[in-house]
């Protein structure tokens, strides 16, 4: 197998150092779409960079078909910045902006394309829309006012991963069940990837990986469709979750590896042989990303979060027990359970046991359906 | 002077302890538009809150004509959250979400109004439109699901502050000079203030009090307009940012509390005769919001902050020097000049001097224009 | 049972806002020693509060001979303050100082005692050793200078606490088997806790409350013994450690407050009959605190932690894996196992994946033995 | 001037990145004593930084006799520490301990020297300190257990500079005015600094670099003393707090600069007519580390700083004025002096407006004395 590595200067410290990000490329072995795996953009969210290892041993073990980019750590600033103990990753802590809200779309690129080359060929298009999409970034990264740090980070990995047919973003939870974002449009490779829990989202942007990876394919699509032409959403992404944050476990990562690798053996990336059906499927649960709700706690108080994460809990069973020491020995009710008027999924819960009022406390999969296992 | 003093819950902490603000009322001696002036929403910018003590003095003298409240250390968590020294009051520490950009506004009770009450007086209009507000608002805080912390905070507040018919949001800035939010109905009122720079802005809500205040008046000016109704804009809102962060000084608030008299006695809330001409007006510069730009750091380095704030710096001129430390003795360039190709007028600056690529350095007037003098 | 519930001022917020502490007194129904229990001294150390919680419930079945002072949640400062989603409740945000290292004792006093107090009765001793640290605490909070906020808390803790026979400080590490400090001369009692890892401590003060609760009794027990009179140390204090921050387990709470209970029989606080053998008693391991070490991560890197909390390791053996995830897809080694050159238990590791070289990933018990299980 | 540029490698990252520090040496023109200066071992501290790129800019003018090594940006892992826009810079994030007060010193080397040196020549004496120094250095970063990430940097830097017959450190306070600690021994050396405020220091060792450069040497010559032999302090330690944090003023660096330039001509690094008296030389205070005390508030509340640094402020005459913006529209008392029973010269105050009961104030000196000007 043919790699090659490099570091991908992503900013500049105070003191100088320059800011990498690790690459790794892996050169195809025959015809098969380009991927782009990233992980570890929200700095406590080290788990992707495991699964990524596991995937090169796989890829080791037997090589793609198409080209592959990996980048583990996609994010130094987050991965290095502290505050206590743990990772402050999730957002710039100068700023207060989430990492991943960062990338690049502007959809007046999809209606040059409408306009002026509406009979072009798929490869024409895709072509002028990826050169289109780096001009961009180019341009925003030459701005004489400068760009964000985000930026500066986000639009260098986005110019490597818009070269890709298919896009996975690798992050996890706080404390959190294993969970996929999945484009409405793609709704039929989801259950590949064997994750129970699936959050199904329209073609948004609101400045994801996942939403700027399909986001211009997916509206060219739609714009063409509404002209009466039928365009296949030519790029795929999707943002995997896999389970809780500041944890490594190699075991699992080799799970979730497996997982990515039927879905590229699916796609056409690995061969079908690579593809291995799992002896703990679990069964898929899946909801409108309308219908994936935060829950936040009602009062201020300390938290026993009771319920299973990924398994149903039914209107009125208790998610999580709120606890008011400051009523000890007094009048006052010392334990609240925390419910809610209907049946639900939850998916994640806070990492901290201290809440204030209004904190974030669960996220939950409400109106669930269920999704058919692969079909193989 | 009828003044009225309690405590608004806001929250609840961890430890069960509720979140208070304190709040002012002044009942009117006469006729005239009632005020809120609220402050220090962000925790670090203390400066307001010294303000509303001089304003109250001021009011003492001269009672105002309308009813004012007076809401100081409107944000106990942003104030009271430290990070290392300093007051880390911009954003909520657990989500990095700016605390004043979660009010609310859904301009769907604008479309009714104008579809169901085209015709109603203006006062009716008025007093539907708050009944509106005031229903989405406790419907929202009603939620089985919940709502944030920054809402269960920016909500009560703002439920107060849509009774009145002005609203100030006393801000300041990091390193800062003092500068002035203008929604660009209410230019000619502007100037009123004495603030030398001027921001004015457009009808969009994006999450802050003075757009929320404003927002929903001026869009149903706007809406009655398209439909041939003519409509003033019933309510005004202004963000005044009163110089630096982490600073009080009674001296320039007693200043700053004589702009704002100035300004409620042009608009009938203060007699005429609190009005005092300044006599170190500063000259009123202004520009458009999109014109009001960001400069981020090229480079990581430690910063020389060298223009003087709230003065033009004309293109190629100098408003800092980034300096590379880690080059000292060597063949490279230890200090570099960050210039701007354009002509700009330095509103404020970053508070640290050591800055990885892509702080934002600098806030800068571009394209500015003069106001007048107050017409008086 | 005769409960009484106050609210201790501790301190005052930036925006006026009182801190306060729960304090719940229990009266004792006859003879027997007086008890002080406090919980979360460090802000993200929860589970004390659900044991206290569940001894409370305990009392309530068998009622305490001695008086009991139970202190929940003694910090809200630590407990309110968050760093991003995780409770920074180790040190003060502004100082960095450990909020359990700022207690006071002066050996001073002691000599006080026994050159002039030296024939005194053991009642009479005790009495004029309360008096004197209390003495010292008022006077230092009368200090015109002022003191820190650390020590406003601590000292008026320590101020209830000084009045106890028994002081119980209930902690826990970051991620943590349980484990309790016990002071050289109380040996034979602690394993009445049934707590599996023990820690030996001399008599030093570092500032902590168990050693400024039974330091001075100790020292004034080695001077008198010096100068030939034998005197018992009449005040017992442990810290106890009960599994991981940010969690609450109101089982493990319950399996934790019966030991608690089980040493209070022990001691006399409780009738025998309050004592209940535990099915599961775990084996009781010891080692000296200078042998309680740390262990600093060797390199910068991810960490998969491996070993279980509590189970010996012998010398070699992996206590985690290093993650270079930089490395992959070069020559260079991506994982390295971190092994120690002596047999350890280990007793708790760090809270993150994510470590610069020098964090500590672990504390271990080395030079360990065994203690004999409860004499019953 | 001979000068020669590298990185010094003084940890590792998470993400595998080498921590550096940039060290320039310049090799001495003659017979002169050896210098290292160091500066922002605290994130937050650059001034110092200027300093020495000035001080270069004086060494190319006129270079030294002695050999010098400068080290600015001392601490990479302090600088590019964020919380909030500001460098939390004084200790770290992850364990509370201050960057400053990690280096090494065993007395136990001195009582080797004093029993079975104790006639050797003064040369012997100091190779073996300092060999000895350096193997104790070494045999902690070889432990087995590890040292911790704030041991791995300071170590490094301490080995560098025990090389040196001078040490300075250079630092600011948060809000500062100049001041320098001066070891006692060495008082007649403090005025050629021309820093107006000034902290006479004993030998005690608590871990700052000064203390690490000068206590082995101190005790040395006092233990020598003890047994009848005179021997010099053979190394000389300065802190040197440079005026605020997070400030970087070239200017200023100018004269600070020129101030060391002025000790080190005194002290034959420099030839004489480098030394150039200041036309603005500030009156000379003093006053022993036991008398430089810190001011904690007395209430929470926000603060108006009034007493200007470095100037004598009267018993009774006021500090500080404390703010209570809830009491707002109360009987309740809105403002409140802060004043101390006796005179005192503030030096530093707190960087925030908001402070809770018991931050740290002001620093201010006490029972203060003159010193005379230097002798030229």
């Amino acid at each position: 197998m043919m790699i090659s590595t490099s570091k991908l200067v992503v900013g500049q410290q105070a003191t100088g150092t320059d800011i990498t990000v690790p690459v790794i490329k892996i050169q195809g072995q025959g015809a098969g779409p380009s991927v782009y795996i990233q992980a570890n953009i929200h700095g406590a969210e080290v788990q992707g960079n495991g699964v990524i290892h596991q995937l090169l041993e796989a890829f080791k073990r037997q090589p793609p078909l198409g080209d592959v980019t990996l980048v583990p750590m996609a994010n130094p600033l987050g991965i290095n910045q502290k505050s206590g103990e743990f990772t402050l990753g999730r957002f710039d802590p100068i700023t207060g902006e989430n990492w991943n809200r960062q990338y690049h779309f502007d959809a007046a690129i999809i209606d040059e394309l409408v306009n002026h080359h509406f009979d072009a060929s798929e490869a024409e298009l895709a072509s002028r829309l990826r050169a289109a999409m780096a001009a961009q970034i180019d341009d925003k990264l030459a701005s004489p006012f400068g760009v964000k740090s985000g930026q500066h980070l986000a639009l260098r990995l986005q110019k490597m991963a818009l070269e890709a047919d298919i896009v996975l973003d690798l992050h996890t939870g706080p404390i959190s069940a294993r969970h996929l974002y999945v484009p409405a449009y793609a709704i039929e490779d989801a259950p590949y990837f064997g994750i129970g829990l699936n959050i199904i989202i329209p073609s948004d942007f609101a400045g994801a990986l996942d939403e700027a990876s399909f986001s211009p394919w997916w509206q060219l699509s739609e714009a063409m469709q509404k002209q009466g032409r039928k365009l296949p959403v030519m790029v795929d992404a999707f943002t995997l979750e896999l389970g809780s944050q500041e944890k490594l476990d190699m075991n699992a990562a080799k799970l979730d590896a497996q997982g990515i690798v039927n879905y590229l053996s699916h796609r056409g990336v690995l061969a079908e042989s690579a593809y291995q059906a799992s002896d703990s499927a679990p069964e898929l649960h899946a909801c409108l990303l309308k219908d994936y709700r935060a829950v936040y706690s009602p009062y201020g108080g300390q938290i026993e979060y009771l319920a299973a994460l990924g398994q149903p809990v039914a209107a009125g069973e208790p998610l999580a027990k709120i606890w008011h020491f400051d009523a000890l020995g007094t009048a006052q009710q010392v334990g609240r359970e925390l419910t809610l008027p209907e049946a639900v999924i939850p998916v994640l819960h806070f990492a901290s046991a201290s809440v204030r009022q209004g904190t974030e406390l669960y996220k939950v999969l409400t109106n669930t359906f269920r999704l058919p296992a692969p079909d193989r």
